[in-house]
């Protein structure tokens, strides 16, 4: 397959012509557009700002004329590089594309162009009674064309799913320049294949997309949640499956483990705290677990869950319960959920996110595996995550850059870790670039094959976001 | 591409020798596997009742090699002739791997052979306290495999969304022989192209599912519902609408048209039927459409809500509501809504089952169309369905055979009037061999090719239920 790069002087030229003002070649642009949350950096030769569908199926139709790599972007809020000209060609900045075309509440459905920030999404939505569930801990800063790209989880995965369940149906630009439609707008559709879902979570190498149809549901009235301190993360996780086993579906139900707990422990009250082995005067390193889970629905309902839930939460033994029924303990608690990320970052000088998934009845075993990586490589690993899902955030750290290949070494062997647990190397982050090497311990070589062959027939001259998502071929 | 048929005698024989008595080419084995609901008869060459996921791939891998027809089948339930064997191929008939291999309350999932019964599938999670949510009208006798294959939705869907939604990953043997594994044993997972939602839906063409990994939901303790009988659909929809706008998400939202009112008007108790206009002494002829809400949760949650909903119903002016708090009452409510389709089969001799959906603000305006259809083609029409998710079950009959042409005529500007509302021809049946002609009413030629490039790609010899789902090429 042929590995495009960056337009000749002479294309870019073209492209200047052709864009004009959308498109951008001075180096603030640039290095804007260098970077995701990734910390890799890579620039483009060019950026265009695009306004609409016509000009993206214009700038797609040149790269596949005259071969150059053309890189779509949303926010630059992922985590795998997705977004990054790795071999210099254009990046399309989507980010303009940013109408809310309509909330329909006779349909309950939204349309929208892929530069609406997701958490102006929610907001339209919940103007007019409705709710658009997937809540990325980005929301507030990236695109649903990105989310969908992407098939962004969260929290809410547990009750709600992730983003593919809410695209009903999208328009794209395929890399030959034709747009297409998938999908329907409405809720039920099973006329020929699901085109929307090959290119949701395709990580922008089959198709731009250009507008979505999003299916939306009724706005839950009321939230409320706990938090609830057991002895270990064994006992947490009985607890969150007895939740679920007994009938209940919240919407969150996050874990942080002993380690995380300790770094954002100073956030709780003194009655929960008190109950950790390492408070003031208790004997240190503890194995303490937290478990956080949020109900929604009506006040009276998930005042009755919460209090269901906090009897089994009791019943297994937790040594602490925080209730939060009310918005302003509600954030309270998510603040010591959220703090977490933010203290692990702070705490050290190499910081790799993996973001595992395992069957929920395995997160036990998983992070009891942890501290043996850790002593293997001389690292620091925190677990935190989403309890209900199995999708479980490793971060993997150490104190000075030159500790670097210890943390990767220690990162490559928790994905061998949880895919030994029937799990997965990436929940919610995607591959990209920084984990395409580990694809083969996932992917069997007959599903790559089949992979690769769709990308072949989509994108025979491998122009659209070249490189990604597939392990580098040994040509 | 090629459209391969039966084997050859020769292969025939080689077959035989191969499978043994899981091969069967009796005329009674052959006639049981020729039809299906939708009315049309096709005999294959032989049926393999297969055993084991390496009899299917034996079998794909000779077919391949020899060019002749396979056809998966699991109970033949389907209305659009997808499981018949059209050019007389091999039916492959998976009705006996039949095994759910674990229903896991750690993880929350099922682990299933393709030819257990959905219903089975329901029954053995729910004691463990835990829920199959989809279910297709013919939940008792399909298979979760035929589920699978054709997407299969039904009520719930309002709420929980079709089989895709469930499907967390699968094995199936490609039309090479070869055996891939999709997706996740997880919740969460973003690794690599979609390809379990590939083969969802794809009606049995691009692989022959062997397994299947299910996500499973907490069971809910209760369900309650109410029927209300509105002075016509249009005010029947817009209750159905503040319903969700008001914040309540109902697990099922179905509704009758004032012509399937008629027909099981007398299974109402009194007091309703006495709101109709053809009710004993009424003027006749009424435009009354009845509307059945269904909640689930705790008996506490579902009574609120279900007084809510009546509340609702009250106000935008409901001529009878009928409460069923209780299972006794449900099932009296449920009985109206399943004898329509039994009593529209009755009513005549030629009788065509179309599933178009629309988004639900347009239900009002398609049903409102259909009279001038039926004048225009003399024909009855009946339409009923899923009012929360747009899924309009729209039955056309005539009362004599010789009527079928004029109501082929109907069905098809039925399909071309919901495509005009912005919906799509079908929302749970599938396109087959039933539909495929109109295939390109819908689907635009960029999309279809991309679909036959699939195909091409993953059944280059065109082996697997050749001729299904695409229109005929006009080569």
């Amino acid at each position: 397959m042929p590995y495009p790069g960056a337009p000749s002087p002479e294309i870019l030229t073209l492209l200047t012509r052709e864009f004009g003002a959308d498109l951008f070649t001075g180096a603030e642009a640039l290095s804007g557009r260098s970077r995701d949350e990734s910390g890799v950096c890579l620039a483009p030769a060019a950026v265009l700002l695009a306004r609409d569908e016509a000009q993206v199926a214009r700038l797609l139709l040149l790269a596949n004329a005259h071969g150059f790599a053309v890189v779509p972007r949303g926010a630059g809020t992922g985590l795998a590089g997705g977004c990054l000209a790795e071999t210099g060609g254009v990046v399309l900045d989507l980010s303009s594309m940013n109408r809310i075309i309509a909330i329909d509440t006779n349909s309950v459905t939204a349309m929208v162009e892929p530069g609406v920030l997701t958490g102006d999404l929610r907001r339209a939505a919940r103007a007019q009674g409705l709710f658009y569930p997937p809540d990325p801990a980005s929301l507030g800063t990236s695109t649903i064309g990105g989310n969908a790209a992407t098939n962004a989880g969260g929290p809410a995965c547990v009750k709600y799913g992730t983003t593919r369940d809410y695209v009903l149906g999208l328009s794209a630009v395929l890399p030959t320049g034709e747009i297409i439609q998938t999908g329907t707008a409405t809720r039920k559709g099973v006329v020929g294949y699901d085109l929307t879902r090959l290119l949701v979570g395709s990580e922008g190498t089959l198709g731009v997309i250009t507008r979505l149809t999003l299916k939306l549901l009724p706005h839950p009235a009321h939230q409320a949640c706990l938090a609830a301190v057991f002895p270990d993360l064994d006992a947490a996780m009985r607890a969150v499956i007895s939740v679920m086993t007994r009938g209940h579906l919240p919407s969150a139900m996050e874990f942080l483990d002993a380690r995380c707990l300790r770094l954002v422990g100073d956030l709780l009250p003194e009655h929960v705290r008190a109950g950790l082995s390492d408070a003031p005067g208790a004997p240190g390193e503890g194995s303490e677990a937290l478990v956080l889970i949020e109900c929604d629905g009506t006040l009276e309902e998930t005042a009755r869950a919460c209090a269901d839930i906090e009897a089994i939460c009791r019943e297994i033994g937790a040594l602490g319960i925080l209730p939060a029924p009310d918005e302003a303990s509600r954030e309270r608690v998510w603040k010591v959920r959220r703090s977490v990320s933010t203290r692990i970052h702070d705490s050290c000088a190499v910081y790799i996110p993996e973001d595992i998934a395992v069957p929920i009845g395995k997160i036990a075993d998983m992070v009891a595996a942890l501290p043996a990586v850790e002593a293997r490589h001389g690292i620091t690993l925190y677990a935190f995550g989403h309890a209900g899902d199995g999708n479980i955030h490793l971060n993997l750290t150490a104190p000075e850059e030159g500790d670097r290949p210890r943390v990767e070494a220690a990162a490559e062997e928790c994905v061998r870790l949880a895919l030994a647990f029937g799990g997965t190397m990436s929940g919610e982050h995607g591959v990209g670039l920084t984990k395409r090497h580990l694809l083969p311990l996932e992917i069997a070589p007959v599903s790559l094959r089949v992979q690769r062959g769709i990308k072949a027939l989509l994108d025979p001259n491998n122009i659209l976001n070249p490189g990604k998502l597939f392990p580098k071929e040994t040509a």
